[in-house]
């Protein structure tokens, strides 16, 4: 179980170092560019759990994050080169991958902690969301966040969904991996069929007449 | 008088959600997205001041925070519709409010762990505006704090004067509301006047000849 | 030799606020909005450091800190005119000369709270990159870490370089030296020549073709 965790924190650590990676290479980074915004994006929310937590942050003691980060970035260099175009989806699949895997790894971290479960749910999003939030704020980019689309909603309702199984004392393994691919799901569908949930929309007395 | 801190932290954390949700009402965003946007910036500065304090991070154990910035944002998105047209000054007003009342809460709470006055008043300024900060990053839209009006300057002073208040021994109860009044008093003024300190200002030889 | 640290850390922080507050005077802020500019660029890496590595916060116990970016912004408002005019070459050096003074000053500070080499390395780049990062990403410019030119790779070499030459029980004060020297000729060299690595560059199918 246990180990199961472990690979799943690694796979998420290396789709959004991935995705740092192929955002670093529209804005023409050198490679330790690359690999600083590689490192943000998959270092950056669990970094702010475990900090939350008071918790020991997670990639101090166990260097092989920082070499996982570092590999995947130079592999991101030497294999997705010029003359290949890649499809900015293919970022935001990446990206999905991370944010579903981050967040409901680190609702479990949260929870294993002691916190309960509303503040579970909020730590289990803030690691889904934030590496990338900060990628996308350094890179002057509108954070996927603040799309219509689902995202946030996907990690929310997967780190609460994880919560819930958890409290009812369902099957460890059984509910992370449920609430890992529902919030997956989510997020692929709304990228696939542009799915998103009804808008809260204002618009500006001063801007709009 | 603990009583008293207490609702006022509520009723900053109500005003900062409030000015977060009609922020993401602007950028069209499903509830899920108005939620965490409020969260942020209700809870980002005080989070930010107990992490440099090294305290519990305060919506850590006390759940109903986060249950107040729910209701809060649905609150919002039910009664705030879109027929109804808000103006830009009814955000800056409940961000006044809230940047008043943590500014100064902020300060009393570093106090009373034992902060240096110096270090207190940049942890109570840090409670007023990081969280309408990480709200105004995230959104790409141009901090307050870097505007020209009076905003830094009313959570510096503010902060400033209820640590000199209480230095120097004065009624707990009445040093708290005179230096809320005073911070909310400069920014609404202004907000209103379009008062502001004379500003330094360096011209760019690069750009202009 | 603490005493050298203790100068050279000083002196980081004089010239990392005074680049803040030279940004501050092109956004026309006022000076309490000058103090605070200054006061995110010189603290802000060094707080994530020591938030990271769960150690006191360098400022929270020692207000000088506090105070000598208080000066710097007050000096540099008073000194640096409206007539006279700077060009943002000034600014970059002077963030040239805080990457290098901070990227070393944070990996020894790392080091000697047991931190592993790689993640000393990380925190020192992360104290040398932070706080402008901060800066930039509030004033809505693309943060230098961004630009093509030799930044990030500047800092990291510079934090290895010192993480090394520790490493192999090299004389403390020379290594130190030897190490911000690289960081700044490295930097300054960037500045001056334009000099940067080969980049990393994917174009977006979806958006040329």
């Amino acid at each position: 179980m246990t180990e199961l965790l472990f690979w799943l924190d690694i796979f998420g650590t290396v789709v959004f170092a991935l995705s740092g990676a192929l955002m670093a290479g529209r804005f023409k980074l050198d490679p330790f560019g690359v690999i600083v915004l590689a490192a943000v994006t998959a270092i950056g929310g669990g970094t702010i759990r475990d900090i939350i937590l008071d918790a020991p942050v997670f990639w101090l003691a166990n260097s092989y994050y920082l070499w996982v980060i570092c590999l995947t970035a130079l592999l991101t260099i030497l294999f997705i080169r010029r003359p290949k175009r890649i499809p900015t989806r293919f970022l935001l699949i990446a990206d999905a991958f991370g944010l579903a895997l981050f967040a409901v790894v680190g609702t479990e971290k949260a929870l294993s902690l002691g916190a309960p479960i509303p503040a579970a749910v909020v730590l289990g999003t803030i690691t889904g969301v934030a590496g990338g939030m900060i990628r996308d704020v350094l890179c002057n980019v509108i954070p996927l966040i603040l799309r219509q689309e689902i995202y946030a909603t996907a990690a929310m309702l997967g780190s609460s969904l994880f919560a819930l199984l958890s409290w009812y004392g369902q099957d460890h393994t059984l509910t992370l991996i449920a609430a890992i691919l529902t919030t997956l799901l989510l997020r692929l569908a709304a990228i696939y069929w542009r799915v998103s949930l009804p808008a809260f929309h204002i618009r500006d007395k001063d801007n709009d007449s």
